[in-house]
């Protein structure tokens, strides 16, 4: 959708998983064909992004590795981008020319029913090469987020992974872990509550098992984030049990100064 | 502005402890007065409502009970009720019929600027007596916050303390040590965060002296639900540690379950 709405591509192939999916794309103005099989959607493409769950993105590459004639630049948008940069790369390597991604757009919400010409406009986006990536597609892929409207920083994969860990992945665990603590010791709060649980666990209502793999994949980062907050939690249980005024209130400034930094 | 736009009062008199804000106050159509002092203010009234931060509840309570004549129903908005409760029925005693309240409205926003007539309409107010606390006083309570738009429910300050320990107080705490924790060693994200991390922090910009004094008033129950939640954070961890697909999925889709149950 944004890339037919900013005129990005002379023809656009969209292949789904599901039928009825390939059935509804065939009826959109901005997809020019979907077909059944996603080696002939691929074939002779300029630029290619796989778009699914984590686990499923190098099962994908692999399908479509044999049939890539054309050297195209291929992308995806997986939420971890190590173990997926190296076995691209690796098992793509002659036939495309892998650049990792990650648009940090999208809600709790999947589908193409909530998706949007906009959606990657005012955001982020990671691109994630290995350092022996082709110099052109890295400078394409650029090109391409920022055309659909996304601001891009470069990463290493490891440096994103540690990065998203601490700024996504945590959070996503905390919000969860949140949700069903609350939903155990206090289940009336659903009648109750104000919007300060449901800001704080809007996320928790995503994928159990999207967010699995993301958490699997991701694991060694997110057990280091994990652990580290566990260690600041310590911290703030022993500050409430002294009832230690300037400790806790040096630590909800600190949190106020950089909540409020994001919305700037 | 809600009871002026509902027609629940034939006077409504504002006292605020800022001059600047009792003079804005005089040119309000839903406030007819806005005296200096803080007992001419409350001298004559049938309910008086006391929203100020939780310390300062009953410091206010004091002030104004040598002048309150006319045995008043005395609420507050206050975040934590049991001492609130024990405090002020006891200092009232004789002079107004205390009867706390809790509505579970508002943001981190705060200040006469963001409020509005709608603010309880459609939010859960908790109303929280003691067991001696008089009947009549209790049901006009509840008739008050039903007729701004809120549902009502009767707790007790213990009952309503443990409640909002679990669902307001540890998702706030969460929220700001993520924010910091997030700040501290992912700076960077600022700048490429998706809205699972505004979200998930979004109270975290709320006043630090206003949730030092909740954590401070209720930080019994707030340090009960805490080393609860550590817990649960440490059994998830160790799942991560062991790959233990089930446990995780169960978690998450516990989680996903009772978070969906609050947007219906």
């Amino acid at each position: 959708m944004a890339a037919r709405e900013r005129n990005l591509a002379r023809e656009i192939v969209v292949w789904a998983r599901r039928k009825e999916t390939r059935d509804a794309l065939r009826l959109k103005t901005w997809c020019d064909s979907a077909p059944d099989d996603i080696r002939t959607a691929c074939s002779g493409s300029d630029f290619i992004i796989l778009c699914a769950p984590v686990e499923r993105i190098i099962e994908l590459a692999k399908t479509i590795a044999p049939d890539l004639d054309s050297n195209p630049i291929l992308t995806d948008v997986g939420s971890v981008k190590s173990r997926i940069a190296h076995q691209c790369s690796g098992l793509l390597d002659g036939q495309a020319r892998f650049i990792g991604s990650h648009p940090m757009a999208g809600s709790e919400k999947t589908g193409m029913d909530n998706g949007c010409a906009d959606l990657f406009n005012g955001r982020h986006c990671f691109v994630t090469p290995l350092p022996e990536a082709d110099k052109q597609a890295i400078e394409d892929t650029i090109k391409f987020w920022e055309a659909v409207g996304s601001s891009v920083s470069i990463e290493s994969p490891e440096i994103h992974d540690e990065i998203v860990a601490n700024s996504s992945h945590l959070p996503h665990l905390l919000a969860s872990a949140l949700a069903r603590f609350v939903g155990e010791h206090s289940p009336q709060a659903a009648d109750t509550c104000g919007n300060g649980l449901r800001d704080t666990t809007r996320v928790a209502a995503g994928d159990p098992q999207l967010w699995y793999e993301i958490f699997s994949q991701n694991r060694h980062e997110i057990i280091r984030a994990l652990t580290a907050f566990q260690d600041d939690l310590q911290a703030l249980n022993a500050a409430l049990a002294n009832d230690d005024r300037y400790e806790i209130l040096k630590r909800l400034s600190d949190a106020k100064s950089f909540r409020t930094s994001l919305d700037t």
